[in-house]
């Protein structure tokens, strides 16, 4: 049984899981798997994922079958287990705590085809995408055991994708991650002092300075962050307040839709499709609409190792001035 | 002149510097470099650093020339600019703080042979770079300019290496970094509620338990720790309360190095001469001897990519428990 374990000092939350079975000798191997393996992500394999939870089918067609244009399954590997009825048994260790790791662990299979990566598909697919974000969040809000949801997509095997075939995940917790209670908190502080949101005030000056601006459209902007930890790390955030992506208003998957998609190819053609993590960051479950956070995503690409000592000392060292990356990014022409 | 960021939301420093010169080209040709190049740092290249700070050297031997078993270097592609008497200008943009990039860079070379790794050093040698260590934390930190001084290790281009000879770092910065600050906030109050130090609590229970332990001396011991972040994640920590590295009494660098030794090695036989991270965790640079906070090692081995919600959300999925680490760890036979 996977559990919940915190770090006594800084309160950080770890799933620590042995269910995924892995030894010394899955690390000590780290062989290319190599292509060609079977997909069960490929369109004609339904059968090799657990039963789907949603899918954007034809008509006529059958739930686990062929036919489908983007589909939402449970993860067959879950970082946690998932039982319906499940409580959250909380322990101590000593000056240790715990609980058990009720979760759930979906993913969203974004197209059927093998070699469509999210910059390949369609407008309307990518809307349908981003409704599924949404849609999927809200069913998993529900569940009274979760405080938070959050949305992310591993490209690449350095970035941490298991398979080729594209796809995203969407994890239910019962805890809220320590990097977003920070953000909640930050956020708060500056709102109790200004009685601004931060991240408003944030839009507000990147627009106006332009510096570090990489694009823009009526909704959403992306931009590097000043204080960018990685080269290239861009931001995507909605021009107007709106705490938890739950929230965003029908029209918005079209404008959404477009600038995620120029911002992914324009980081694909400056850095020749290097691996990436992209991360939603949004309101935890409950509290509603704050007026402190601002939901964003934050795209960090692979390119550069990280330096020793910002591991576990969170101080990071980017070789690459933000206002820099988004002037060459600026320059790409996606047409 | 790189500067020193803060993420106005969250507080964390960011070094951000263009001296480096990288280009987004830089991160796109990602191929190896092969072996074989010219090594700066081995014997008889001496010229090639910049002029040794430090060095143990055969009598008779001039600085910067061969002869020498340690040599202390300042790095010639430092993150920042080391001008002597540089202040530090703080500036705001808009909503944002920075300050000019002072800082220390120093390289330790481990070794005059190429071949070498820490592990292949006798136990002198070793004793000597902990003795190293201590004596430029100890001159670094007296620069009024500085608040903080952290000493790494990484081992491997995967774990940011930029070069094959083994070696060490050394960086002295004019900020506390962020995950250190809640160390430290994490131990006052843990020391407020219980009038104790909660790392020293933290030896206690695992020698008690044994479970997490790998291998102990009469001064330090060697454990996976409880909510271990990543799989194989291992901490040295001495038994006796010290909370800066520097307090590190002479006779304990025998015990210190007999361990290190003795865990990296059981790290390499048991993952493969895995890269990793290796860094110590040590109180800043005032506050003499903190009772709630005491100094250790951090070693990750960099064996599993972090899944994507760990980036930036600050939540780990750990799929070795540190009880099957210490376990497998413990029985590796290092002889």
């Amino acid at each position: 049984m996977p559990e919940f374990r915190k770090d006594p000092v800084v309160g950080r939350w770890v799933i620590v899981s042995a269910e995924r079975g892995t030894l010394p000798s899955d690390y000590a191997t780290k062989k290319d798997k190599g292509e060609g393996w079977f997909c069960p992500f490929c369109m004609g394999n339904e059968s090799m994922t657990p039963p789907e939870i949603f899918a954007f089918r034809k008509e006529g067609t059958e739930p686990d079958s062929p036919g489908w244009n983007i589909r939402v399954v449970p993860n067959k590997f879950p970082l946690f287990s998932s039982q319906p009825h499940r409580g959250m048994e909380r322990e101590r260790e000593g000056i240790f705590d715990k609980m058990s790791g009720v979760g759930k662990h979906e993913i969203i299979i974004e197209s059927p085809d093998h070699d469509k990566e999210l910059t390949d598909l369609p407008l309307t697919t990518l809307k349908k995408i981003l409704f599924v974000y949404k849609m999927r969040t809200e069913e998993l809000s529900k569940d009274p055991r979760f405080r938070y949801v959050v949305i992310f997509k591993n490209r690449g095997r350095e970035a941490g994708a298991s398979l080729e075939h594209s796809y995203s995940q969407i994890i239910a917790l019962p805890i809220v991650p320590k990097g977003i209670l920070e953000e909640l908190n930050g956020g708060k502080r500056y709102h109790r002092d200004h009685d601004r949101c931060i991240f408003c005030d944030m839009v507000e000056q990147e627009c106006q300075s332009g510096l570090r601006i990489i694009e823009e459209n009526e909704d959403f902007i992306t931009f590097a962050p000043f204080a960018a930890r990685f080269p290239f790390e861009t931001w995507i955030m909605p021009k107007v307040h709106m705490s938890n992506y739950r929230m965003i208003q029908q029209h918005q998957y079209q404008t959404l839709a477009i600038l995620l998609s120029s911002t992914l190819k324009k980081l694909d053609i400056a850095l020749s499709n290097p691996p990436y993590n992209l991360v939603f960051h949004s309101a935890p479950i409950l509290g509603e609409d704050l007026p402190y956070f601002h939901w964003h995503i934050e795209i960090i690409p692979r390119v550069s190792k990280m330096v020793g000592f910002g591991w576990g000392t969170g101080f990071y060292f980017n070789p690459t001035p933000p206002e820099e990356s988004a002037a060459c990014l600026r320059g790409v022409s996606v047409t």
